[in-house]
């Protein structure tokens, strides 16, 4: 754990090195999993039925589960996580209708139709991992989304070693209305779902995050179809004051410290009692946590403590930052946030965990890591959707527009653009 | 060129192969790439002025124009290109800013805050690229949608060979106000512009085209920064009954075969006398063209004529195409165009050449290629913003809300999450 003062000499050197360290540990797994992908365009279901045996220990006739599969798994899953799940959807729900985006259509002042329609993608796969981050929540954020934007097929994969299915995430997926499972995993999953085979008709585009090799492999199938943003380890940045519960605050910062060795937890603070007795408690909090080994190997390796001389100075760092997840537990956040221009999603005040947001919010808890903030965004409607813009000339509005493209078209020697237009104004 | 007819008995399979058919030929530059971006890194302007003095024979004291400089370059450009510049400027600028989209803010049934901003990007970098694919409309089309979004530095990188300077692109940038400009080009610029050098400060994001070099180096720089979609050969699909004028059908073909050898024209009819005189008046045009040279080898090599049964069958086939640029030469053309789910940008009715489009229409000339309109969209002002969200509960809001949380937090096997919230719910 880094412990920086803002009146260090070398705070400048130290928080440049602090934003600039990578935390992904990159394998290189390219040549793996371009085989693996060559390998099931050519052969198909026989080779994902291969790759599923080697990694998955797993032989199913099938790979698509029948409705009555999915009830009775999804029924496995006991009564009181189906219905948080639903209680979750209704929540996403509501939030993600707000984007739904506005078309329009004008004519103008010389006679030309101009418009723009947003249209929904006609086919989504959404990847699930297996093993530990096998998350129920995030089959919700990344598959209603896409329902909302009016996707007509969603479909899922995942891995599931020897042949052990999460009923968790089957609940969600029935709660999410997704009808199309497959239980197939790695860079072979992503490789049917871009190429198709006999029994798995390709989609549009992948998202949901995986490991390496589904990463590679995403990577590699981009183009042919589209992907989502690669997720970097998960991140936290706090910005408190003394008047915080500092165990709450511990909490928070060991909320993202658990998922991942990789994972970062920072607090920002103008109080240097208070970020010693946050410290204190983190570390009186970690032997008792069965997810300490995690959760420590992340706050030891990546965790920061920055001490301020006011809160306002922290805007600048946290710009910089661009965290993820920004908590701003303070008096007055609407204040500080809105001078924040990087941030995924912003936690404002003293009672909304980041932790909330992961699961009952409503905004969505796909975000953009590793300081992407800066130029893009959480998952939204808007990825399931594309625009196509319309233009309509007239016999007469041509007339009136067509000469200065004429012109342009010659400019840059592109003479069939230029006759296209002219051959029509004569 | 191939010639289709839905009548044929191998139609499927001839059609699949035109669908399929990848005409990008990548040499794979990504080891030299690698090296330069690595040497830039490290040496920053000392590596950049060794590529410029090496690739484009120049060795200017400094990388940037200074204001007189680009004032200076601008007024070489004529008075009627300039013109016609600042009247694309001018329509490209009303289309673009009816795209600005609304942030949102609520308070939900149980008292929680919820909301969402949409914030501009710091800082983008647009590639010019040098030679006879720099563009001056290409300016206007990547700047006027940042300018617009908000984004506060817009800056351009432009080689020039043997230190020649296009007017042209220096007019455009002038009438898009941009004010920084280096002079220097392929991925030894990319990599300028996503790790800054000592005279060229970083951005967020880098769009426009390059050649095989910069398009690696985007990809390489990814994630480090934003980078637009990759742009194939250009595109058009031309649906057109029997009643159009042949040789405007035959101009707006070639305006797109002439851009590039691996350029795609396709024409679709319901008449084959129609295809007929279209093939010829194309063969008529080709020899007295002065791109001919490019313009025959696309249309050779790529070039397609399907006739269809009736226009409604093109439909289907449109879709799965999924063309950057759509023309409808019909009587009805919006009729066929509410069923088009999978187009860049569609130009309706015989008086709407796609090469007005490409200059003075409005909408964005960039747009998707290879059929990645199937899922992705021509550049907009959302390419040049980000969406934060927010959420805010008090500790009556966090009681309605907290326990199906806790219960999902549990059930994904994160004790650290269900603390965060429970501790708060006491």
């Amino acid at each position: 754990m880094d412990f920086l003062k803002t009146t260090d000499q070398d705070f400048a050197a130290k928080f440049s090195a602090l934003v600039n360290n990578r935390r992904e540990s990159r394998v290189d797994v390219s040549v793996a999993v371009q085989e693996i992908i060559a390998n099931v365009k050519v052969r198909g279901d026989e080779a994902i039925r291969e790759y599923t045996s080697c990694f998955d220990n797993h032989s199913p006739t099938s790979f698509g589960l029948s409705q009555k599969a999915i009830t009775y798994y999804a029924q496995q899953c006991s009564a009181d996580i189906t219905t948080a799940l639903e209680f979750a959807a209704e929540r996403i729900t509501a939030f993600h209708q707000k984007q739904v985006p506005q078309n329009f259509v004008y004519t103008d002042s010389v006679g030309v139709n101009l418009s723009l329609n947003w249209v929904p993608l006609s086919t989504v796969g959404i990847y699930v991992p297996g093993g530990r981050a096998s998350y129920p929540s995030s089959v919700l954020m990344n598959a209603l989304p896409a329902k909302i934007a009016g996707v007509r097929r969603i479909i899922m994969t995942v891995p599931t070693p020897n042949g052990k299915i999460n009923p968790a995430v089957l609940a969600a997926a029935q709660v999410a209305g997704i009808t199309e499972i497959y239980c197939i995993g790695g860079a072979q999953a992503i490789a049917a779902l871009a190429y198709g085979t006999a029994s798995i008709a390709p989609v549009d585009k992948i998202i949901g995050p995986g490991n390496a090799y589904v990463t590679e492999a995403k990577r590699q199938v981009h183009g042919t179809v589209g992907i989502d943003n690669i997720a970097g380890p998960s991140e936290i940045l706090v910005v408190a004051d003394d008047k915080n519960n500092p165990e709450w605050i511990a909490w928070d910062l060991l909320s993202q410290a658990e998922h991942d060795p990789c994972a970062q937890s920072i607090l920002i603070t103008d109080s240097i009692d208070f970020a010693q007795t946050v410290i204190d408690s983190i570390a009186g909090i970690l032997p008792c946590l069965s997810t300490r080994k995690v959760a420590d190997a992340s706050w030891k390796e990546h965790g920061a403590v920055i001490v301020v001389d006011n809160l306002d100075a922290s805007i600048p760092l946290v710009n910089q930052l661009a965290p993820e997840h920004l908590e701003l537990c303070v008096d007055d956040p609407h204040q500080l946030a809105q001078h924040i221009r990087c941030a995924g999603s912003i936690f404002l005040g003293r009672y909304t965990p980041e932790a909330i947001g992961d699961y009952v919010g409503g905004p969505n808890h796909v975000l953009p890591t590793a300081r992407s903030a800066r130029f893009s965004s959480g998952l939204s409607i808007y990825d399931f959707m594309k625009r196509i813009t319309y233009l309509e000339c007239g016999k007469q509005s041509l007339q009136k527009i067509g000469k200065a493209a004429v012109i342009l078209a010659e400019a840059e020697g592109l003479p069939a653009h230029a006759r296209s237009i002219s051959t029509r104004l004569q």
